[in-house]
């Protein structure tokens, strides 16, 4: 690609791009800015990284709008832009090579139940398994050996990578990319005690929702509600091995990072952000813009919007560095009573 | 079904049903109470929902045999029950669609491996794989893409959903549920130091015995033993998931959360309940009816029956919650301290 | 096997290996001291097992070449090595039932690419994808419905097991393991956030990298680097569930346990040992030889080898147990606390 054609591509997704320098020179692919090589483009977001301006050996840098740059014009091209970082990462999709989960249209190998709807320029993988009355969207990638059940609805460019299995009755969004090993609308966990001990099965008779624009790592599970639906919200990320449990519902945008649980029941709101191996208790709810720290253990409802959480049993932030800051001081608190016991004990004899 | 055919299914499962109202009116489905509609079941098992007792639109509710209903039965009718949850469940049961993991006989495209057994009416679905010797109950329903390794034994009216792998020599019971993604007797984590600080593999030479009405959640991973067998016990229920190491054996009915994980060797009793994302050492056991909350790490063996265990390192409900309590009380200590250093100075000084 | 058989194959890997009986006893298995009968052959690595010397029906035992056993060697036999425990290890490999985890050959539903090298003796399973261009080593074995994306690596005597997912551009080394429903190069979690509250993606462009005799167990997540590579290093043992995300570097011949979740840009010394659900916080570096507890969550860097790290925030062994000892002491401040008011009172009102 040429600058002009960069900056072109960019214009699209992040509004006025200006252009220092050469329009024509073709530029070959991104790279770090300490590690650039001639007819390679960079980027500089942050201004501990402006020192290399003078250095890099990049033909295209990618800059916020205020930076200057003209004495490094003359051997250096520049973008200008209001978000360089978004700028770069809008590039880097433009570079990367595509990859090839399934072959162009419908693998011989794979099984098309009765009554399926495929759309127009839909790609299933060999060995793919879809079952009765799914209705496939146009652009749609299904990779190899992913198996569906029936009644499902898949929405245009969604991506199921290979191994991925969604069970009957899920209602999957657009642009949606789930990863391989995923498991989306099993059963969610509820057997009904009986006296003896042991148990009996609760059907799980709901769904799962998946809106648009979400995307799921590998080997996640996401459990089918008991009545009614489990709900992802349009946007939503999720990483891997992370498990959402029945009648969740998470809200659009929320960020959920791997190996985090929410048990049965929970609602997370808008915007909210989940860290690692975090874990919820069953039924409570988060309000919009919530951040939960890592290993984090939320057990109750917190309903103010935009707090951080963290901790077991996890509390807002400030409230919880003051509890571990009084922990890591509790030494000197032991010290501080041997102290007062002794001089009590002076005083006393004296 | 009628309400009579209602009541005459659960008194196969709960006993004593007695009817106040119609015999003959027809129901299509079952619903929660208070969004219930004419032709629908619904129940009630909690005193708190006994006011929708007069304005559910439900034409059939399903009651606790002690609750008096007769003011509201010339619009309702009824199912007085000694368990009216229990016996929604097996309603529901009724309800439930039944889903197609597999078409009925053998996929064509299935392998069935040399000397393999398989009952009547065992379904295995399309790219199944079936190794060597394995033995299939009857009635059994095997997903697509499901793979078994050789000599295998899995009892009559199992269901393994697709994508599931079980590895040679597991032995699993009747009626038997393995969700998608989940992995039964893979090597357990055995390697033997070297003194050159790398790892000789120890062969994991054991085998996964899976009892009766056991069911496993998705993506969960039980290991083999080193020697010998890793065992769930009969009616155990394991969430998505979680992770049974090595030579583990659990109790009968004893259910576990997800991403739960219990290390080699661990012996739960029965009928304990394990919270989600709790953690076990090695080697330790815990007693019968034991609890233990989520994210506890259990680093010790309980041998006293029934108790409840909480925190990291768990210890006893009753201890961890005063211990907590002491936690949370932590700043009036501090102030209670600074308080009596100022007052003993001032003595001092006076 | 005789004798003087397991004899000749134990010299090959652990050196000297003295026989003490007779040369030519048939041997059938391996079992353990307490159980083992006549036939068989059995270990004693640890003091507190020499007991059984007198009793053991064993007609072969390996020991600790310091170990005196004449008195015994008129029924038992003995060989005599450096390190019984290993050299056992060596011996139940040769016990262990060779497991067929796919048959030998290219299975004729197998799907190759364009372009696919493949190594001699190579086994690859039923319905098996292999993307184009995939580089196949000698001897490798690659079970049933393992799909391998293209442009990948697999060097020599490599073992995939059903249900592995491989994602494009993996480099994997010889004598790797990767058992059933692991995840490889599946694209690391990162998304651009936007003023809006939504999420540009931001493409994953790197690879994995996998050293040589790495093992990785089942349903776990290994991410590709954004750019460049995410690398185990070779001799790495990594259990179930465990997820590794873009851009770790983890040390030769360290082992991590289950469920534990290592996020992005983490770097792990070599022989490190993590415990089970333990946490990194991302961009941070341990040193060599340092041991994890197990649901410790690791904050920030340290660079001491050898140290043994414990708790949340994780900090070194030592403070840590202190740290504890003083929390479960805290009764006993607050009580002191309580006795020094009143005693100070008192003085006062004196």
């Amino acid at each position: 690609m040429t600058i002009q054609e960069i900056r072109d591509y960019l214009a699209r997704f992040v509004g006025a791009v200006e252009l220092v320098g050469k329009v024509d020179e073709l530029i070959s692919g991104p790279a770090k800015i300490e590690s650039a090589q001639i007819g390679q483009v960079s980027f500089i977001a942050n201004d501990k990284y402006a020192r290399y301006l003078a250095t890099t050996e990049a033909s295209l840098v990618i800059v916020h709008k205020s930076l200057s740059v003209d004495e490094f014009s003359h051997r250096t091209s520049f973008l200008k832009v209001g978000d360089p970082y978004t700028a770069f990462v809008f590039l880097l999709q433009k570079f990367a090579t595509p990859r090839t989960i399934a072959h162009k249209g419908i693998a011989i190998s794979a099984v098309i139940g009765e009554g399926v709807t495929l759309g127009e320029g839909a790609s299933i993988g060999e060995y793919a398994v879809i079952g009765d009355r799914c209705t496939i969207g146009s652009n749609v990638v299904i990779g190899p050996n992913t198996v569906l059940f029936q009644d499902i609805s898949l929405g245009d460019n969604s991506v199921l990578f290979p191994n991925v299995t969604i069970y009957d009755g899920s209602l999957i969004g657009k642009r949606v990319v789930v990863h391989s090993g995923t498991v989306i609308g099993a059963d969610g966990f509820g057997f009904a005690p009986q006296s003896d001990g042991s148990y009996v099965k609760i059907p799980q008779m709901g769904i799962v929702e998946i809106g648009d624009d979400v995307e799921i790592g590998a080997n996640a599970t996401i459990d089918r509600a008991t009545m009614g639906s489990t709900v992802i919200g349009r946007g939503a990320k999720i990483d891997n091995l992370v498990q959402i449990a029945h009648n969740c519902r998470i809200g659009e945008d929320t960020v959920i990072a791997a190996q985090a649980g929410i048990s049965g029941s929970v609602t997370l709101g808008r915007q909210c952000m989940v860290g690692g191996q975090a874990g919820f208790a069953g039924h409570l709810e988060l309000a919009d813009r919530i951040h939960v720290a890592a290993q984090a253990g939320i057990s109750k409802s917190f309903l103010e919007p935009g707090i951080a959480l963290r901790g077991y049993p996890a509390q807002p932030m400030r409230e919880q560095l003051k509890h571990e800051a009084m922990l890591r001081n509790l030494g000197a608190m032991r010290d501080k009573l041997n102290l007062l016991e002794a001089e009590l004990k002076e005083l006393k004899n004296s």
